[in-house]
């Protein structure tokens, strides 16, 4: 069975209330489940797009949406001590970790984050957080500033760019893509080969003409 | 009961979908339905922010995504001839019209729209369309190129962004805003005397403070 791929990073609650929906998913349909950290910040820049946060009404919106569905889905969420945030430590940190440790990673520094936890923007918290889930979080700290963690996460962004992600969480299984908490039920049906789309949609829509172009766009 | 506002253009997919969801919640709950018509791209214009349609890799996935949304709620979805295409005309019309008129208009529009019809781009479709639903459809493309149809569009614009609306579909009651298909049952909650948002969180995010902002942002 080829894994479900989720592509997340922490600054987002979204990511936050779809890595537990995933799991439950993953499980359910025997797939594997690898988190893959990505640089949400970098994936807009490639985009030339604003994020949720960097637009004011925006901003008040995802708090009060992503508060609805973590309540849906029985988890706590709370804002972390600032954001957005420097999430690189806590990126660097989970790539570095593999297989089941850094599943419990991703676990541990999401619930540090929106969980309610101290945050992981401070290198302090980021040990503090993983020395309570059973890691060395001073040693894993250190890590994360070796030139090649840097590295490794920013060639993952863009391999992910490449692939097509928009947006954090995005789930790949399969060449498909899901973005955000509200596709979960869109995946789980494909999982279970009810996908409706149909083979040819994207040759239906990518001959279609642009009828109108806004001025100032990207498309211009 | 205080209406149910449904903000809206022609151009998504989405409010396709969410525009049947919201005539049957209003129903549920009792609650008049009143669509208002708003140009999506002078939204994105205010906000300095892309469409999904304007990044490619994302409108790809939108239209794969409204496919599954719509195929949940049974119903039809079908590319209309051009995308993105010009709204202005359709805009102007439902706006021109009151009451369950314009209801009327509405959902035949999006049909002829996102239902497999002509397409609402071209002023003879929409004649087309309207008459077929028991309109005077020349009579209303008429009034559509009246100067103060314009205004009229441009105004409820500019309100609805000044309410705090960054997209379509946005459903607005009793000073509380959903955004999207995905809204509609946070919607129902609310309407329902059950939605987890405490009456102090705006306040808690707001006075957050913003720990890390990215370089070239609209936050710098």
């Amino acid at each position: 069975m080829s894994p479900i791929r989720f592509l997340f990073d922490y600054i987002s609650p979204y990511a936050y209330v779809a890595w537990h929906g995933a799991m439950t998913l993953a499980e359910r349909h025997g797939r594997p489940l690898v988190p893959e950290p990505i640089l949400f910040a970098a994936v807009l820049d490639a985009h030339g797009q604003l994020g949720p946060a960097e637009i004011p009404a925006k901003r008040r919106y995802v708090f009060r949406d992503a508060l609805r569905k973590a309540h849906a889905a029985g988890l706590p969420l709370s804002p972390p001590p600032a954001h957005p945030f420097n999430p690189l430590t806590a990126l660097r940190i989970t790539h570095a970790l593999d297989g089941a440790e850094r599943q419990r990673a991703v676990t541990a520094l999401f619930a540090a984050t929106w969980g309610g936890g101290p945050g992981v923007d401070r290198p302090e918290a980021v040990v503090e957080v993983l020395d309570a889930a059973g890691f060395d979080g001073r040693a894993l700290v250190e890590r994360a500033r070796e030139p090649e963690r840097k590295a490794a996460l920013r060639a993952s962004t863009s391999a992910a760019v490449g692939e097509g992600v928009f947006g954090v969480p995005t789930l790949l299984v399969d060449g498909e893509l899901f973005w955000g908490c509200d596709s979960l039920p869109h995946l789980d049906a494909f999982l279970a080969g009810r996908d409706p789309v149909p083979a040819d949609l994207d040759a239906r829509w990518r001959d279609l003409p642009v009828g109108a172009v806004r001025p100032g766009s990207a498309r211009r």
